[in-house]
């Protein structure tokens, strides 16, 4: 059941960029251009995040460079680019939104024994619209009204006991996705218990929690739990399919997955990769069988976390139910 | 035909937030923190960009800060977080790539009577895997083969005849999506065309494309041109559906956008927001046909363009059929 990483994983911790602070980043640009610091500051506070990912993984050969012809590509960038990362900084959480689907790409949560206990009530907590993501690309309440589905926490409320107001940001519809009732109130409410309980035997446990939008036909041994397979579409080829709601077109997942990182007492770390589907999950079927190789979630949701893991530590183990 | 944009736009942008440079925010961080310069300095080019863009949009109040209590955020990204932008920049243009769809989000030129002209060969280009993409996130030649696609350009490889380098940058798979054979060669290849003539009679081109993943069912006025209808889903639900093909999963887009933004000789701004479906589209329809409004694009795309053009004019004239 439980194997350590290969030794690829470790080589590639060798060659890993030293990243650098985004928060620093944005302040260093904010003084040297004279201009007013980003409203709020939230970056500030995350130190640490390799840029660019990419070049943190061990496959990247570097980017090959011509002889130095002039670019034109800071021309072509006058009018501003498009988009750049919405990464928030709150007081339990830090988020990447997509704007296009209207829901968290990912949020990563820390939950210990302090965290989980506390007199924060849900009772007082309200789901509400995320007004630092605009207008355009925001999921508003009335988007779930009837729709069928919960409005489902990536980072739980449970979780943040330790503050209201930690608890209170969980109820951002930012931190919220489309979820199959079923699946929100049984299977994946003992996900997050089960995270909870992690803590009694870990110093820390790290939640990075996120939706899936995988392809029907898929193969399903590659992607998801042996116990959750999924049909061919008629004409062989591969789609990917979800629905989305309400006026704002909130993106419905069709998965979720939760990776869970722990830390060991002896300073190692250990990996829990899950992937649920958005769906009534039978919630005898034991946790384990909805354990994933990490590789699996890095490849669907175009996310990577192990080269980052392993800039913080050279003993990682990953723990899959395909191992 | 032609309007130019209500006073709310005008009046959006005084205040904008003023941009911090990223290509010099990251040489800021990497020389504060000691670490080497990001392996190729590819960013360092780019000199301005508002960040983070929600900021730069009138909509927005303030996020709203509750008092100083510490936050656990910083703790919660000990381990890194598990994206950022892929933002590249090129001889010819900028990119920021979409790793989950192994296509870019959106690819900028600038165009002018130079670069459309000069001896660059075509012939002499080869499509080939952009290694700054990890491999997990990489499109490759082989996903393409039998797939029915062609690899459509998103920057045009004819924009770049002045440099023989620029042209080759275009051929990296990163700036192709699979595109309908009758599309990349007829009707798409006119808009491409389009967009080289009018370096005739505007002192710069700036041209942004980039893919588009509709809902089927949606209001056909609202999202694309008149001339193309979508049909409603069966039960009367609204689904984005598309293909992947190859080994990759590469998206198929349902759509394609092109932001075309002109500098007119008197100082002037115009915009001409374009978005075709990816299937055969007849090439004797007028170009005009597919303008569409840009908070069309700015609202499927999860794009934003107009708070950045407004943050360098004070006269933006848009132009859409529907005006």
């Amino acid at each position: 059941m439980r194997r350590a990483f290969s030794s690829r994983w470790l080589i590639s911790s060798v060659s890993l960029t030293v990243g650098a602070g985004i928060g620093v980043a944005l302040a260093a640009a904010s003084d040297a251009r004279g201009s007013p610091p980003i409203p709020g500051g939230l970056l500030h506070r995350v130190p640490i995040i390799p840029v660019p990912s990419v070049h943190a993984a061990s496959e990247l050969a570097p980017y090959p460079r011509g002889p130095s012809t002039p670019s034109r590509s800071a021309a072509a960038a006058k009018y501003g680019l498009p988009s750049l990362p919405h990464v928030t900084s709150r007081e339990g959480y830090v988020m990447s939104y997509d704007p296009r689907n209207r829901t968290a790409a990912w949020v990563i949560e820390r939950l210990n024994a302090e965290t989980v206990r506390g007199a924060s009530e849900r009772g007082a907590c309200a789901f509400r619209e995320d007004d630092s993501v605009h207008a355009y690309h925001r999921a508003r309440n009335a988007d779930y009204r009837g729709s069928g589905f919960d409005r489902g926490h990536l980072a739980a409320a449970a979780n943040h006991k330790w503050s209201q107001k930690a608890m209170d940001d969980t109820f951002y519809l930012s931190n919220v996705a489309p979820q199959n009732p079923h699946l929100n109130q049984n299977a994946w409410n003992n996900l997050e218990k089960h995270c909870r309980a992690l803590t009694k035997h870990y110093e820390n446990v790290f939640v990075c929690s996120g939706p899936l939008y995988l392809p029907r036909g898929a193969n399903a041994q590659f992607f998801i739990p042996r116990s959750v397979f999924l049909r061919q579409e008629p004409d062989g080829k591969m789609y990917v399919k979800y629905q989305v709601i309400g006026k704002s077109h909130v993106a419905v997942p069709t998965h979720f997955f939760k990776v869970v990182i722990l830390e060991t007492q002896r300073g190692g770390v250990e990996l829990r990769p899950y992937v649920m589907p958005n769906a009534p999950v039978d919630d005898k079927i034991p946790l384990e069988r909805f354990l994933v190789p990490i590789e699996s979630i890095e490849r669907a949701s175009g996310l990577l976390f192990v080269p980052n893991i392993l800039h913080n530590t050279s003993s990682l183990q990953a723990i899959t139910a395909h191992a």
